[in-house]
Order: structure tokens, then C-alpha cells, then sequence
């Protein structure tokens, strides 16, 4: 089967950098991605082409970390920290996925917006709670959406009567939920220690020993803030830094992603290099709970693989257009904060974060390189006013900052069209 | 007249404070406010209610800074710093209108898009081009949009041969300007010099007695960024300050408002307070061009009056919900670069600046006070998952941070309902 897409195909081989092919074609057969083409050879002569005129074509979105549960509480409770904010917010609207009921309806919502702005692969947290995981991979599923979830483990420090569980039922409940997904096709289980206050020495070296095991992908937090820090040392002392908590237990390897690390120190960055672990940035969530920012230029600049994550709902926006702006505008804030002496990030490097450098993370290569699987958007900005023609590149800027209502035309997950403006 | 709105009215009676008054009904006679009250008194019987259910009904925004002719490269260059970004980008596209089709064709499109997102009251920047401002006032006025629009005056370091005027054509054109817009009757003039930098001596005279002759309010903008007022320094010798080039020449009282204030010090916040000047807080555009974050908390405390702007196009929001947010998300950047000391923006002191503190420029009481015109939203948010009932207060909250397509419902500006959702 051959996929032609016609249009402004625009990419990020590489950090900074954008490929432009004006009114080119991106190519696949049977969902990869053969390559992209100012012209279309012979040997397409009669094929169908999907001719997206003067529309962007652009890779679609990755988003590494986001809380499907905290859905509903999108864009409230930002008046308070980490902690407390998990306590007044986070655990009680997570609680209610113990209903399978809710959880389908919330979940396809979710799923819904998520295929309308163009995010087709995820890391995701569930909660803890096993039947509404399933439905959530589900819903994914069911909308083309690609990645990984996990069920959440969380046997200590949790919210008693209302969010938690026991060590056993933690241990039973992770192998029920891995035989109960093993066939789907395009969602996947990733190992999900809260972080590490929420989980016991014991559950840590038992997720340690599955991931070892079963070969999974392993998802948590690290070094969001101070207090949460300091915390972890204390229920720590033998381990001198934060990360080494979760290396301790095999949590610790180059199909990990770790969300924030805002406050990850030369020594954190190292380990995180020698490991190949993906740090994921998740600027909205960081300013709104006053966390602060991370180190992204430096870890750039070290080598560390870096992504980005929406947080919903620390962050406040889904959609990866927003998530993009956000980590530019939370460079600006890094340099200010710096004296003005790191250079903030570009918009062609914020989209190589959102774009290829979350693919990364699924085994893609940069860019619509041949052999990657086709996930793509088409958006159109042709309602919006100009004063003069706009290169691709610029357009693509403007579509990072500006609201678009209804701009993304198609979007294609693993070779599929999986939306189609209505 | 008589309208009545009945839905979840609240409003911003004073900075961080919120009144709620839940299924009430928000009254005015003759486009003019006379209560908010829970039940209806006997003297409505049989009169006709607007039932809004469980809408919010909220006050409308005053966007106290923005610039019209930048509408079409909203989201774009922001990869700039300010002077570098006027030359590649906004002088260009402001040079645009010259031409009173295309001034026509975007002006009737910004004032559409002010309307939909709820924005009823604007001091807000044109171009130089008499005629494009005229046509901007009168779409605003179309519109139904109230408040004050400015021809730009710029008679040195503007783009040679793309947009420049001589003093001469200034002051004449501006005294023309002058005397074609006197008929509007919600959209009223504002003397603009740009900035200090683009205008000279002789015209800031000149404009500083016209204010005086004919009453009128000013606009201009003051301490964004360091290479702004080194220039300013260099050019008016005789200034310690910055504010002192407008205070010099008549254009610093409280009917100024000044945009950005980013770098005003203890004195020149002095300075503000002494005048009455009003500071227009423009958190997007000041961390897009890395200007810095104003320092809006100390302004507060010490009693200078500080509104919101979008300022398009370095702001990249038109929209004030997210303008508001992004004013909360400034102010805990500053927190970040002021070492955690300084309390960060919460949501309502956000929604006070915004629609209660920008009002007040126009002589208006905080809140739905009796005796203010009425300028409302009424806003939906049904289609929103939710774990528990939220709150009008949670609601408001979430409505400022939570991208809601089609969430305004209808928007009501000097008493007459400009706005329905199609």
C-alpha cells in the first residue's frame, strides 16, 4: 500500500535545523516512510496522491509524559506547590477512575483531543487503578494513537481511603494488568513507579526485576522540586542523589524516561547521559507549580536526550503547539534567570523536542527519515491575516504561537490516517 | 431598557478577591449597571430574562495595550530582541497600511476576533496611516468595541522609505485624524508618540499641548528593555529617567498609560504613582523578545495601577484568558528570579487586572458595580470532563488557563450585546 502526501512538507533532521520541501511529497509504503520528494517519479505515475495544496505537512507530535487521570482537572489548582497540590487535586481526581464507567467516558474525550492536535505517540501515566488503565489503553487504541502507559504504582504516601494501594496488591495488580494488555498492537506497557515516596524498597526491586525481565520501558519523575527532593533523601539516606534510587533497582537504563528534572546538578546529568535516559521537560507544569526551570540548553549541550511532555494537568495545555511555545518562552525565563547568558531555545529546536526527539524514544529516526513510520499532521493557515508571503518556516513558527482554531486538517499515526478535519 | 442576565455571576471587586453570586441576576438599565442580586426583586415581575443556566457570566475584558497593524505577524519573530524585531518585522508589516483595502479587509477580521474572546474595551496602537486608523476606529465601533485608539506618531528612527513621516506630516496629520474621527461615539482618539526614540523634540511639544488644548489621553511605551533606554538616555541628556522625556513634554498624568515598565525603578514607580499613570503589564511580549518580567507584585504593593495588555504582536495571545494566565505564569518567573521571595500573581489578582483594573482607566468602579456600563461575558464550559462539582471560582480559574473552543457564549460591551455564539 503507498501513501502519497502532497504539500509543504516541513521536518527536524536535527536539533535547530528544519528540512523544507515546498509543494513536495512524503512518501510510505505500507505506513514507512520511503522518503521525501520535490517531484514524483515514474514510478508513482497513476498512483492516488493526497494533494494538501498549499497546507503544512509536518511530523506529528510526542508527548513523554502526561497524567491521563488528571484529565478533568486541567487548568486548576495552580495556586499551589508540588505537594500540596498533589494532595488537594492530583490523588482525589484520580481516585474516581476506580469507576470503570468514568474512566471510558473521560478517556475517549481525552483520546479524541489528543488525535485532533496531532499528539500520535505518548509515554502516559494511568493511575493505579488496573480495569480503568486497560480502558484507557483502550481508548487509545481505538483512536491510533501510539505508545506507552502504565499503570500507576503508588504503595506508600498516597492519599489513605482514598488513593492507595498495598505492596501485595501493587505486585498483583502490575501482572494482571501486563497479561491483560499483551494484545494490543500499538500500546504498550511501560513500567510506572510513581516516584519514588510512593513506592516502597520492595515494590522498587520488583518493578526493577520486571523491566529486567519482561524487557519494558520503565516512566517516572525526578528532581521536580526541593521539597520533594529533600524528601526523597530522607526515605533514601544511602543513596547521595535522587536518580540513584531508581538505579538501585534497575530502574535506570536507556528505555527509561524521567519527567522534569528541573533541579538535576552536573553529577544527575552525567548519570543520565552514561544511562541513555530521556529526560522529559515539562515547562507549563514547572512555572505553574513553581518548580522551576530546567537546565534544557545545558543538557543540550552535554548530550542528554531531551523531549517534551504537556504534564496535563501540572501543565495546562494538551496540545504539543502550545507545549512547544511553552518550553521557548520557559528558555527565555531560564535566561533571565542566568543573567542573561544562556541562549534560549529556538522555535526550530522546540519543535525538534516535540517532534523528533520524542520519536526517539519509539526507535525513529530524526526527521521523516525513510524507515520511520509515517505519523504526520496537515495544517492549513490559510484564514489567518499576512502582510506578505510566508516562508514554510516562518508558518510553522506562527502555527507553534498562535491559536488556530481547527487548522490541523489530517493527522496520520503508524502509517494510518487517524483524523480528518470534519 | 431593562436587561437582565441570570447564570453564575462573578466578578473582581477588588485585587485577589472574587464575588460570586450563584444563579443570581446581573441588571442594568439603559446599558448601565444598577446590582448584582440572588433573587429578583418584585419590581422585574414579567420583565425579560436572559437565562444563561449554569453559564458563568463574567466581566469583559479591557485590553489596555496592543497594536492593530501587528495583527497579521501575530506569532511571529520572536526569536528576536525588541529593536532587532521592529526593524525585521513590525515596521514592514505596519507599513501595510498604507493601503486602505488591506487596512480594511484586517481590521474587520482583529475586530471580530477581539469581539469573539470577550475583549470590550482597548487602548490599542494604529499605524501612522491617518486614513488606516480611521478605518481601524470605525471597525472597532462596528464591532461595538469601546475605548481609544491612537495614530502612531513617528518622525525619526522609523524604516526609511518604508515607514516614516516627516514632524511636519505628523502634526498635520494627526490634527486631521483628529477632526475626521470626532463622531464616533465608543471608539475616541488617543495621542500615540510611539516611543521616544521615534519621535523628536519639536513633536512631543506638540502633541504634549494638544493633550492639554483638547483634553485627550495618552499612549506610549516605557522602560521595556535595556538597549531601549540607553537610547532614550543618550537622546534626552537632560532626563535621568526615561519617564521624565514624557513628563517633560506634558504627556504624563493620569490619563497616560504607559506599556511594559519592565525596568522602572523605585523612582520611576514614584514617578507613576505621583501622576496617576496607569502600567500596562505585558507579560507574553516581555518574555518572547527576553525584555524581562515587570515587576508587577512590588507595583501593586505600592499602590501604582497596573491593567494588562496583549501588546500583539510581541504578546502572541490576543485572547485575554490566556493573556491573564500568562501574566500569572510571568509573575512566577519573577518568584523564580527574585530567589522565591516575591508572591507570585494568583488567578484572581490575574482576573482583576484584566477586566476590573482596565475598566478603571475608563473611569469605571472594580467589579459589576452599580453605575459601571455593562461589559460582560457569558461563558459555557459544560462540555469540560469533571471528577466533582466544581466551584464558579474553580470554574473561573479553569476557563483562564483551559483552551475552550466555542466557550464564550455571549459578550456584552457598554450595554449592548455585540456578541452570540453562532
Amino acid at each position: 500500500m503507498t501513501t502519497i502526501l502532497k504539500g509543504n512538507i516541513v521536518s527536524a533532521p536535527a536539533c535547530g535545523r528544519l528540512d523544507v520541501t515546498e509543494h513536495g511529497y512524503l512518501i510510505a509504503e505500507n505506513g514507512v516512510i520511503t522518503g521525501v520528494y520535490p517531484v514524483l517519479s515514474e514510478q508513482y505515475a497513476g498512483a492516488s496522491v493526497e494533494d494538501y495544496g498549499d497546507c503544512l505537512i509536518v511530523q506529528s507530535f510526542a508527548d513523554l509524559h502526561l497524567h491521563a487521570p488528571q484529565y478533568p482537572m486541567l487548568g486548576m489548582g495552580m495556586d499551589l506547590p508540588l505537594l500540596d497540590w498533589l494532595n488537594a487535586y492530583a490523588f482525589p481526581t484520580e481516585a474516581r477512575f476506580a469507576e470503570p464507567d468514568y474512566a471510558r467516558t473521560v478517556y475517549r474525550q481525552l483520546a479524541g483531543e489528543l488525535v485532533s492536535c496531532g499528539t500520535t505517540r505518548v509515554c502516559m501515566f494511568s493511575s493505579l487503578h488496573t480495569d480503568a488503565t486497560l480502558i484507557l489503553m483502550d481508548e487509545l487504541e481505538k483512536a491510533g494513537i501510539t505508545g506507552y502507559v502504565g499503570k500507576v504504582n503508588m504503595d506508600r504516601n498516597g492519599a489513605p481511603g482514598v488513593l492507595e494501594e498495598t505492596t501485595e496488591e501493587s505486585m498483583r495488580e502490575t501482572l494482571r494488568w501486563l497479561d491483560a494488555c499483551q494484545d494490543l498492537r500499538h500500546i504498550k506497557p511501560i513500567l510506572t513507579p510513581r516516584f519514588t515516596p510512593s513506592c516502597t524498597n520492595e515494590l522498587m526491586a520488583f518493578l526493577g526485576k520486571l523491566a529486567a525481565e519482561r524487557d519494558l520501558p520503565v516512566q517516572s519523575h525526578l528532581s521536580e522540586n526541593g521539597a520533594e527532593m529533600d524528601w526523597v533523601r530522607q526515605l533514601h539516606p544511602d543513596c547521595r542523589q535522587y536518580w540513584e534510587t531508581y538505579k538501585k533497582y534497575g530502574l535506570w537504563n536507556d528505555r527509561t524516561v524521567m519527567a522534569h528534572c528541573v533541579w538535576s546538578d552536573e553529577r544527575e546529568r552525567q548519570a543520565m547521559k552514561d544511562a541513555g535516559v530521556t529526560v522529559v521537560h515539562c515547562a507549563d507544569s514547572n512555572q505553574n507549580l513553581c518548580s522551576g526551570v530546567a537546565p534544557v540548553r545545558r543538557m543540550l549541550d552535554e548530550g542528554v536526550k531531551v523531549a517534551l511532555g504537556s504534564d496535563i494537568a501540572g501543565g495546562d495545555h494538551l496540545d504539543l503547539f502550545d507545549v512547544t511555545a511553552a518550553a521557548v518562552r520557559a528558555s527565555k525565563a531560564r535566561r533571565m534567570m542566568d543573567d542573561w547568558n544562556t541562549p534560549f531555545l529556538t522555535v526550530a529546536e522546540g519543535w525538534y523536542l516535540a517532534t523528533s526527539a520524542g520519536a526517539a524514544f519509539f526507535g525513529e529516526q530524526p526527521g521523516f527519515a525513510a524507515g520511520n513510520s509515517l505519523h504526520a499532521i496537515v495544517l492549513a493557515d490559510d484564514t489567518l491575516p499576512q502582510s506578505r508571503t510566508l516562508t514554510p518556516a516562518e508558518r510553522l513558527e506562527r502555527a507553534v504561537y498562535r491559536r488556530q482554531e481547527g487548522a490541523v486538517q489530517a493527522v496520520w499515526s503508524a502509517g494510518r490516517k487517524i483524523y480528518a478535519k470534519p
